[in-house]
């Protein structure tokens, strides 16, 4: 047997990764199964697909090919999930504008994704009017709408979303296609510059649901997503396609409910009447929620949330779990379909308090499955997982971007050493949790591993001299990089806190192992004040200056 | 945009789906968690993939290359799991011997899949000693044994297993390659001819895994496999890989128990000690164990037991369900892989009766997520899910063999009009559950649908007047067949029953809608006796030969 490779000519055996088998061959196959949108639309699966079915004749009746690229300005709703599964079983590319982008960002965006269809919810009428003038490529606009009467427009669209399905055939025969076919591209929004464009294939997709679907099914005692869950998105559809969830909760089979733009009180209403048990959101909107005068008349003791897009802070973990609101952390980006991990706890830890609980509910967490997660050190080489040696967050995965859409230097960066670099710092523990303290900016490489600048700073801080402290990295020729600690000692103590001290101070820390033994090479330097930008951060890029 | 085909390039972000990463990226990384064979071994994740580089490097030091197959003659233990892992993870095929064929099918097999190195137990000596003088291809052999004396034999073995595991470097670096490279091989046995091969990929293999940890961990109430349980296979590992569920435990992370070959009182003691919460097997040995004189003093309730390999009847399922053992049915076959369906059952269903229960856990069951399985009427198009209407089971899935080795003329029948064909007759209701009742050589095709013989007998047998009955098939120029019901009527009913007054009954029935409309083309012919097979079953041959 001389050639174990199995010949790559497509048979009936050959069985594509495709999003239609999430729709079509799920956990749970229950037609009468609910899909709800606000007060607007009640369904279920059957007609969920069917009309993705009626969709699919419309686009193809308005001449989407396969490969052409069909964007959708809308808040989250049915017509949305309806949208993720029939553009990519069509062949077509499913562009999620980002509708919280300036203008002429979304033109921008519009322009670079080629988009061949858009279709919009006629609360974007305003900004869609503003730059149409300077689409080009846009062949055919169609209107998504809540309201009963047409709206007043210029814009020549092509039908009203719901008038089109209704006339379309219900039937339609999705073809198999290979499954590295490009499913979704959006745009994500950095620092500097234009928004960047990544994108997924259909395998992608299929392989990040069931990587998702395993991690919390699998959990015990809390954090779980099972069949007879009651799933609401609660970050947009169109950021990472909600995070995934809207497939993964689609392939599970269980009721979808979607809430279309995110107000507070609508929000409680649904998660009340709905009974949803499952969500995903962002540490702003469940503060915004908990804060809410009818938070506190509602039960949301139950509710399983994934927190993500930010850490979530102690305060926000601990009054959560207070309402018994089981939130864990959901770790991820972008370019990462997102989700790379999650901080579930073991049943021995969901017996501790809810203080010791935080501790680990605010962890990035532990990889998904598949996810080849490293904190890497030198050659993106993996580093002890002893809770201490600290090092960049790379990683391999099926179900990440391949780089930047038309974006060739920017891609070779993000993927340089066959890891993507999420520029997070972090540790890792025996049990495998991550835990992110940095970005890469803001560390030090000291004799080839990282020193977190924010926890030598912490460090310097706990010491009762220190009012104020800056850590930044200065040259050495020996050790590539040593910390500098500038230092502003507490009024009483200037003139008597030495230096040698202060050293002495953070070398106690790593004597007891509770950071990495690098810090002992910090330098400090007593100075008069930090300086610090307009918003009243400290200004590392003014003190490199200064002092190196 | 007019190619959305990502080109397939091997690049960073290409991730193939490979066995190695159900090892290194499991759903738990916890590497202090049991491994346990019989009394004989107690490990741990972390010496498993130790163990594994070593045997990696024990393998490729004996000379086998990508390409090259491994065959294992074992009873369950932790080192067929390390070969589970490192055979495929150095790119060879891994060929489990079916250790109950008779010498010269192993023989065949061993020839036929022209194995290059064989693994053997020591128990297995004198089989191997009778055939080893025919066994051209092999080119070495490895000592398996639990004994702490080498054992007597000519055999010129290259060495013992765990010396050499004991010699051999302990880091191995595995490579990357095709994700539809063959990782296993195994002989499926049937009623006549030599045994056929199938083969398994790595993608494959991972897919198949994902599938089945999706179905089970997503249940609720019952029936389900998760981070904290712990696994016992009690179905051989040279079948179908165990139904493929090392390959789910390992990538769960759980505590796994092996228990060689399968002696009740071993089991129950192992199940007892090791708190083993997770299984499967066949009928026959639950049954050997329940009825097992220690089985009353041990606990069983909690044990969650996949049936396969054979229908579980009411009586074994309810005397289970007695016990506390939470059993439900798993189907599929060698062919695929093997799992395509479970029978677990909602919250709701868990409130019926054990009784009610019973006919639920013993169907066919749902199918996996991924798996497109059709009941399948003409053009294998899905017939209705409303119960009564009966086709063959016919699948697709990612993790289906290919055909047979070497046997195309197999494979064509098996895969004839793109889908997998199971042999298997069935029904399903309107939430997906199958239930076979048939083979497709039981059953007699009316007007292009299914007619179970086996189902049309039972109702015949209803009737109060009828002693014996058998249906076959009787060729019809207008309806393709039509079944012929040769009956024996009861002592006392001869000549009183008409055979008028029988095809009513059946029609009676298929009014209800219990079974399908078809039965009611169904002649009547009373008979004498009904001729018999040797065994004493009903001789459909020579009653065709007779009647038609």
């Amino acid at each position: 047997m001389s050639d174990p490779l199995i010949p790559r000519t497509p048979s009936a055996y050959d069985y594509p990764l495709l999003i239609k088998n999430l729709l079509f061959c799920p956990v749970v196959d229950n037609p009468d199964q609910e899909i709800v949108y606000r007060d607007l639309y009640r369904g279920t699966y059957r007609g969920l697909r069917e009309r993705v079915r009626r969709l699919a004749s419309v686009l193809t009746g308005l001449g989407v090919k396969p490969g052409d690229t069909v964007a959708v300005m809308d808040w989250d709703s049915h017509r949305y999930l309806e949208l993720f599964f029939a553009v990519p079983m069509i062949g077509a590319v499913l562009h999620t504008i980002n509708v919280r982008l300036s203008p002429e960002q979304i033109l921008y965006t519009i322009d670079h994704a080629e988009d061949d269809l858009l279709l919009v919810n006629s609360e974007f009428l305003p900004i869609l009017e503003q730059i149409r003038g300077r689409l080009d490529a846009v062949q055919g606009y169609v209107l998504l709408t809540d309201e009963a009467k047409a709206p007043e427009t210029a814009i020549p669209f092509l039908g009203e979303y719901e008038a089109l399905l209704a006339a379309a055939a219900p039937e339609f025969e999705f073809p198999d296609f290979d499954e590295n076919t490009r499913a979704t591209t959006f745009y994500t929004t950095g620092t500097t510059g234009m928004p960047k464009g990544v994108y997924f294939s259909h395998r992608q997709l299929v392989l990040h649901s069931f990587g998702v679907m395993t991690a919390l099914s699998t959990a015990v005692g809390h954090g779980t997503f099972r069949r007879t869950d009651v799933y609401m998105p609660i970050t947009p559809m169109f950021h990472v396609h909600a995070w995934g969830m809207p497939y993964v909760a689609s392939m599970l089979g269980v009721k979808q409910v979607y809430p279309g733009r995110y107000v507070p009180d609508q929000l409680l209403e649904l998660i009340e009447r709905e009974k949803v048990t499952f969500s995903h959101c962002v540490p702003t909107i469940l503060h915004m929620l908990l804060k809410h005068p009818h938070a506190e008349r509602i039960d949301l003791s139950g509710w399983k949330v994934i927190i993500g897009g930010a850490a979530m802070s102690r305060t926000l973990c601990l009054e959560a779990l207070r309402r018994g609101i089981d939130v864990f952390t959901g770790y991820g980006m972008s370019e990462t379909c997102p989700i790379l991990s999650l901080s579930h706890l073991t049943p021995e830890m969901l017996e501790l308090s809810p203080e010791e609980q935080a501790t680990i509910r605010c962890k990035t967490g532990q990889a998904l499955p598949l996810v080849d997660l490293r904190v890497a050190g030198g050659e993106l080489r993996e580093l002890p997982r002893d809770g201490v040696s600290s090092g960049e967050i790379v990683v391999r995965a099926p179900w990440l971007t391949q780089g930047y859409l038309k974006d060739h230097k920017a891609s070779e960066r993000l993927w340089d050493g066959g890891y993507l670099h999420t520029g997070d710092v972090a540790v890792r523990d025996g049990l495998g949790y991550v835990r992110i303290t940095d970005r890469t900016k803001d560390v030090i490489k000291v004799a080839g591993e990282w020193v977190s600048s924010l926890e030598l700073e912490d460090i310097f801080a706990h010491h009762p001299a220190v009012a104020e402290v800056a850590v930044i990295g200065q040259p050495d020729e020996k050790w590539g990089e040593r910390p500098l600690a500038l230092v502003v000692a507490k009024p009483g103590e200037a003139g008597r806190v030495t230096e040698k001290e202060l050293v002495h101070h953070v070398r106690e820390y790593a004597d007891k192992g509770v950071v990495s033994k690098q810090v002992v090479l910090a330098r400090v330097r007593l100075v008069e004040a930090i300086d610090k930008t307009s918003v009243g951060k400290t200004n590392k890029v003014a003190l490199r200056e200064k002092y190196l």
